[in-house]
């Protein structure tokens, strides 16, 4: 590719949703159509799972029906969002190529009946997939309905690693391009322990089911090499499509749901980026969680605008409990992805289907039909998203950045680990969650990228940090950055190897301090820690630290290392860096924050309780999106016209319970970061 | 078959149990016919896992030991229920036929050293089931001992679903039998959804593991398919032993404890209705599981008389915690079976086995032997049945049907329903609780099937409601009927397909709705409801409901369905319809039926707590049965001779704790049901 | 073997520990003997996991690297524990003998990534531990720095059952040489329950996954067979090493850690017992299953002196949480394992490994470096070791054993036992428990053992008793022996079969009672009972007991046993046998015990809370350990020379928390037992 394919052009933000004309009569599409337009809807994605029925039998083609249903969209002013198909072959494909199956680690071999279940190794599979590709590209490329493609379907889902014979061949032929020697294989893996020693390739092996705990260095390189396989999918039918078309080539990714692929890497590789997202119904605060991965995904394509491919109107079906979402919930939602840099809000998907897994995942059009509360919500925010059109393009801008490294996620989550309380989820979470109650908008960033446009720098679980990337730390402080390392970070290096000098040593420089020793707690067990004159609990773990220039800012109380330091402040040049060896309590890190704060001259925006605020810089305006969580009206601070009513505010923005503002206001100054 | 061979003449009711002579020297069995006539046993099921012992290599047969065991037996007047061995055969069939070993879902091999590892679909093992119940039958089909066959034993358990190639097989042809048509199954399937299109009829598989949820209407077909063939390993050796014998056949059932067989199907096959039930050690109300088995028993027999081919004198020995059953409770256990249409009362086992996987497993003789208090008991029931004898042939009459359907069960078991809290058994229990509580008989029966009989049907748990059964519910409604449906019922059809028109779209003419939104609640959360001026908990589940002619007769008071419908009642002609769209405490349940019962002119029996009474209608009289579940002596209106005590009672029947009464009364009129 | 090889002579107490030179550069091997010395190491590990390291190729060895190790530590006096790598073959070896790879009972070939994954019975792992061990023993069997042979890893960690076709071939010639005949074995695993009867040799199979439980004598005789060929692969490598070597063969056990061993029978084999032992951190009193542990090794070495050959500095890896050692702790758990029978303190290991899966284990040299806590408190516990050389060779006597059947044990963890809520480890640890807090040192014995030495025995969990021993125990109570029988103890014989009499019928004669009927609890529920003119509860378990002459002495207050004896007492012969059929709590066992111990004369020792105690019996003088475990300073009567400190203590010795004192006093006459 030499440029960037254009956004498609819309009118208007994206608004629509997977759909599956497939499943329903003829007469049906006729209504869809209608309804849609009913509904504002400008784009909808089909062909996603039709594989079996535009290839009818290998090599054999019908695309009749598929024709038809573009003609009729295109007719309608409706776009298309054309997916390649290849997330579930058919079923002849399997009977013709068994060994295209996906193996578990068991060595149990995938069946047909749910979906997914290709090795993304074998040849005979990439082969298909491309074949498929480029007969939808040369049929479609340049149809004037198909604005943008969306090549297979969540990477990685349900299936990642892959143990069949396939994988394990071309997973030799990865380490031998990247060792190069199996005397560097040996090394990085240190086979030496346990007795693992490679003497030919050959005998190198996938890390299946074995007795005990398998190498960690062997299987990060799996998860590495796992994701490498499935973006070389993509890339192969990128690059297929793009002998035919020149419209923009997407996948859906899923940010802080499925950690299995390298969203930093995948992101250089699509012309835009998109993203599925559906709340955890568990959580009662499901909209910080939906706030983490839209600012992820924002994040990995570099802050430029993307796309919402799939969320839901109400509950989805494959959780333990699937709670419906309360009137107005869906469009709170939909705008906090808007705020956070979405141009494109789509669901899955446009009409319920009445057959299979998923029948009982809400839509646009649900089974109750048209005189439901969802499809008169999706009605209202078809009409609300045409009224903020002019957000589009704009950006987000933060002064804060929290690390979020999918190597050291993949290192972190692999067996025997000091403590199962500690996951590189939690952490995340609960620092992001402190920053998005104080109103303060983040990016995530990686440890080795350029980090001097932010004030503060959060790393609350980079368990994985090489000595480059740490050194990349030890600069942005030194140059006057404010970095905060929460505890079990800069622990290996990048074969997971515990890093010369012991644990955290190669943030030495920053920090102030080694780690001499773990000292996790037990179930349960909550210590005590003292803090800027306050007592807060704190649980899970604690550490021995052994401070070379860093003061004592927080001290444990009882516990292990009752007595010891337990958050620490380290001047290093021109900057500082904090560290964190607990889990303290909200109250306990909201403390730990505060003096962090006014550290980086980072100011939290006093908003109300439950009040989420986040602004989009465009070239001439910005666009303040503020979202009532709660159910009390609130007043905050803003001014400006809220393009959702058409009215304009003075000083004081009145927001009821459950409300959403957009106000479009003066132009400032971007913020810092990217 | 031309008519149904007569019930054995025992000259009074069936009393014994399984008997495995062959786990004993010779002398013993001389001690065990003692036993058994000084117990009163005059049946006894001998056989069941002898194939090995009988058929000592393939064709080649050593019946003397069971000839031997069966003139003992006869000479002592103690009756024979001959089994065929076929859930456990040799360890010689499986060397001679290894692909006969029924396979996993995971694809694991069964090994031998358990029982019941056969493939139900594999040829070598349908013949080798044949050849030994036609050499069984030729020789013993009619010795004057032998009153009763028990082919196999509890089919479906433990092996149901097998996913061997001999079984996949089977399963594509009995798909071309259901469907005719490829372009049918693609349809019923709904295979469009994720792509699983099928071109050809090899290509459709058994649904094994797979990477995701597999389509459920494919999994529901497997379990009609695996029932299916169950079935026919049954009818393949009745009919071969009916071209020798014209004594009774029967199998025993596992009514509310194995869910895997269709007992509708299975009662119009066998000769005589036979379960086997155990109580489920960790509730503390088991006497309530009991009587739904029996009822269940009861009504896939059309209401004739049954056996009880297995229960326990105390303990089992495969649960967690293997309570002992406490002085009194196996006879009140035996009593409630009795008073519910058993004509046999039987026990697993006769004899304690020293060895093997069940040996914890109480017996008539225990280990302990005869001085112990569980044979004292076992004498003494045997006695008390002896006095009872004239309930034989009496039927029992039900005015309220629950509904129970095994396709339902199957169908709503499977993977991502909204909410993992939601479970057939879970609301079956609940409604059936409330009206044990209130001493009124239930029978269960089909949807689908005439109800006219009764005067209240109670649908706690029908989530598969085909178009047509839900007719079958609006025209009994109509007719006069009342109907209670609990939430989550009528949403799918036959395929597990969303009906058209929305959830429990059907019933709306009965009920006066449809459902608009399901709301599941978040686990541990508790709403309250009111209904007729009282506040009720309610838990799990509430529902939006679109009310047409129903009015509301109680109130979601908070939670997310706050101040609309949570339980309605419609007028539908000469009837009324019920729903309930939630789960109330015991108390607002009881609520709710009380309302229900004053609708359908049913009445509570206003007995004293934890005392069970169920009537026997005779030709000449009628049969009282009254259970004391409590310890304390309770007194109750009641007439009759106390066959169990010879004592007459005058208006006032006083029953001590834990006891027991059996009243002979007057012959009534019939109660409706069947 | 005509004779035991002499313990190496290291002129004090061994102290060191795994070292795995391999995993480092040269220059880091010169390092570690410096600070060897500094600490104090005489003996090191070496070679445990080195397969792959010198047999490079089948056949081709490089033992360059091993020589120069070896010279290096002779060099500096430090001694070695010369290691077979049998643990862990190369990945050459499973790549040219794939079918020697372990099986699981699912039927899951193990893959390579791990360790511990070839078949104990295939010839080629066989044939190829044989020769490596040959190999080294030809080279350093006579090297002077090579004191102590080390065969092979923890025996059946991780894998002990194997189901591959060369375990399933060595089994059926196993079972051959155990029944002689098809009838023996038809008899002993009882087959003709469930159907299982086998007419030829070929058609018995291991007891791999099936549909329900599997044959519990089959499980058993696995359990055994497994064990024997362990046991095999031991001796195989032993006799090897033997041929060219005169040195000491020990191979390291998990004494309560891993009981798929039967380490009575091992410890007949080996020259030197020794152990690993690692505290399980959930439980904050690890230093009693430390205890049990090392009493454990001490009896099943016939009360030689013994070798601690792993424990950890801190934290151990592997654990949910691994929580770290406190200050003082690693040397109150290395002295009280010296104070029960230990001549040797090792760890794992020396230096910390940066790569693998056992990173995070703790070592004498850990990450952090010299400059550690744990390095400081390791040179502090080499140099009080230094202080306590005397102790060599003396000899731990017991008045009281605790019975250990690891048969019973194996017997007893199957499934379908009466309730899951009774282990044998926790019936063991609850009366171990009890004597500890009592400071009374036990043995553990087995039941067909001469207990004649013995004032008192205790049968927490003997499920399994065969006749033979249970006369044994029968002729200890005659001759005036006290005998604690817990319950669920003397169920079954050697095939797991149920005794004839009823459960503890073979005890009878000692107890005065049989168990007519086990009274499981539910779970949660718990009873009373009195004894001793007090209450105290007690839960999971009752029995309904027929006592013939034994007296009652607790009752049950209710529960399903309510008024019948709970604890009795059999005066028999000489002696008294007392029965608990219950689990009282912690001070209700305390008041059984009691008057348990005056029957017994054994008197507790009076301890401050916290205080352990044990006292080691040399030729010229006594050795009195004793340990702190509180943090408070405790007094307690004692004399004699602290060796630690050099201080004479006269009458009371004074110890602080968190202390150990090693007393030398005059030697007194030896107590009881071995």
């Amino acid at each position: 590719m030499t440029s960037t394919p254009a956004w498609p052009d819309l009118g208007g933000i994206a608004y629509g949703g997977d759909y599956t004309p497939e499943q329903w009569p003829r007469e049906t599409w006729l209504e869809d159509v209608e309804l849609m337009k009913q509904a504002g809807v400008n784009l909808v994605s089909i062909g996603i799972f039709s594989w079996g029925l535009l290839e009818v039998r290998e090599g054999e083609y019908d695309f009749s029906w598929l024709d038809d249903v573009i003609e009729l969209l295109h007719a309608n002013d409706i776009r298309v969002d054309l997916g390649t198909p290849t997330a579930s072959p058919p079923a002849w494909f399997f009977a013709h190529h068994p060994d295209a199956r996906a193996v578990t680690r068991d060595g149990v071999v995938m069946g047909f009946g749910a979906r997914g279940m290709a090795s993304h190794s074998a040849p005979a599979y990439r082969e298909a997939s491309v074949r498929i590709a480029s007969e939808l590209a040369q049929r479609y490329g340049d149809h004037p309905a198909v604005v943008l493609w969306h090549v297979h379907n969540e990477f990685g889902v349900p299936v990642g690693e892959d143990y069949s014979a396939h994988s394990v061949r071309e997973w030799r032929l990865w380490l031998q391009q990247r060792y190069g020697s199996l005397d560097a294989l040996n090394a990085a893996w240190g086979t030496a322990f346990w007795g693992q020693h490679y003497g030919e390739w050959d005998h190198v092996g996938a890390p299946a089911a074995a007795p005990s705990v398998v190498n960690p260095a062997q299987r990060l390189d799996f998860a590495r090499f796992t994701d490498h396989q499935l973006r070389q999918c993509f890339i192969a039918e990128r690059d297929a499509i793009r002998a035919h078309s020149d419209r923009p080539i997407t996948t859906n990714f899923m940010a802080n749901q499925h950690n299995g692929c390298d969203l930093w890497a995948w992101g250089r590789e699509v012309d835009i980026v998109s993203d599925d997202h559906y709340l955890w119904a568990a959580d009662e605060e499901g909209e910080i969680g939906l706030a983490i991965a839209a600012d992820l995904t924002r994040s990995v394509g570099g802050g430029a605008p993307w796309i919402l491919m799939e969320h839901s109107t109400s509950a989805v079906n494959w959780q333990p409990r699937n709670v419906a979402k309360r009137p107005g919930e869906m469009a709170r939602n939909s705008l906090s992805h808007l705020g956070r840099g979405a141009d494109g809000i789509l669901f899955f998907q446009w009409r319920a289907s009445r057959s299979g897994a998923e029948k009982f995942h809400s839509a646009m059009l649900p089974h109750a039909g048209t005189s439901s509360r969802v499809f008169r919500e999706v009605v209202d925010l078809g009409a609300k998203l045409g009224r903020v059109s002019d957000i589009r393009g704009s950006r987000v801008h933060a002064d804060v950045a929290i690390l979020w490294d999918f190597e050291s996620f993949w290192a972190q989550d692999l067996e025997w680990r000091p403590s199962e309380d500690v996951t590189h989820d939690e952490r995340i979470r609960a620092y992001y969650e402190r920053l998005w109650r104080d109103g303060i908008t983040v990016d995530f960033a990686l440890p080795g990228q350029d980090l001097s446009g932010y004030r503060l720098v959060v790393a609350p679980a980079q368990y994985l940090l090489s000595r480059a990337d740490a050194d990349n730390l030890n600069r942005y402080v030194e140059a006057g950055g404010t970095l905060v390392v929460s505890f079990f970070s800069g622990v290996v290096d990048e074969h997971d190897a515990v890093h010369e000098g012991g644990f955290a040593a190669p943030l030495e420089p920053a920090l102030g301090l080694t780690v001499e020793e773990h000292l996790p707690l037990r179930q349960g067990d909550v210590a005590e820690i003292s803090f800027a004159g306050a007592t807060y609990p704190a649980d899970v773990w604690q550490e021995d630290l052994a401070l070379t220039t860093a003061e004592v800012r927080g001290t444990y109380l009882d516990g292990p290392a009752a007595g010891r330091a337990a958050v620490t402040r380290n001047v290093h040049g021109a900057g500082a860096g904090w560290y964190v060896g607990t889990r303290p309590d909200a109250a306990g890190l909201a403390a730990v924050m505060t003096a962090v704060y006014a550290d980086a001259g980072v100011a939290p925006a006093g908003l109300p309780e439950g009040v989420e605020t986040v602004r989009r810089h465009g070239d001439d305006a910005d666009f303040l999106v503020v979202i009532n969580h709660g159910t009390e009206t609130v007043s905050l601070p803003a001014s400006g016209l809220n393009l959702l009513t058409q009215e304009q505010t003075e000083d004081k923005l009145v927001l009821p319970g459950g409300d959403v503002a957009v106000l479009r206001q003066p132009h400032t100054a971007e913020g810092g970061g990217h």
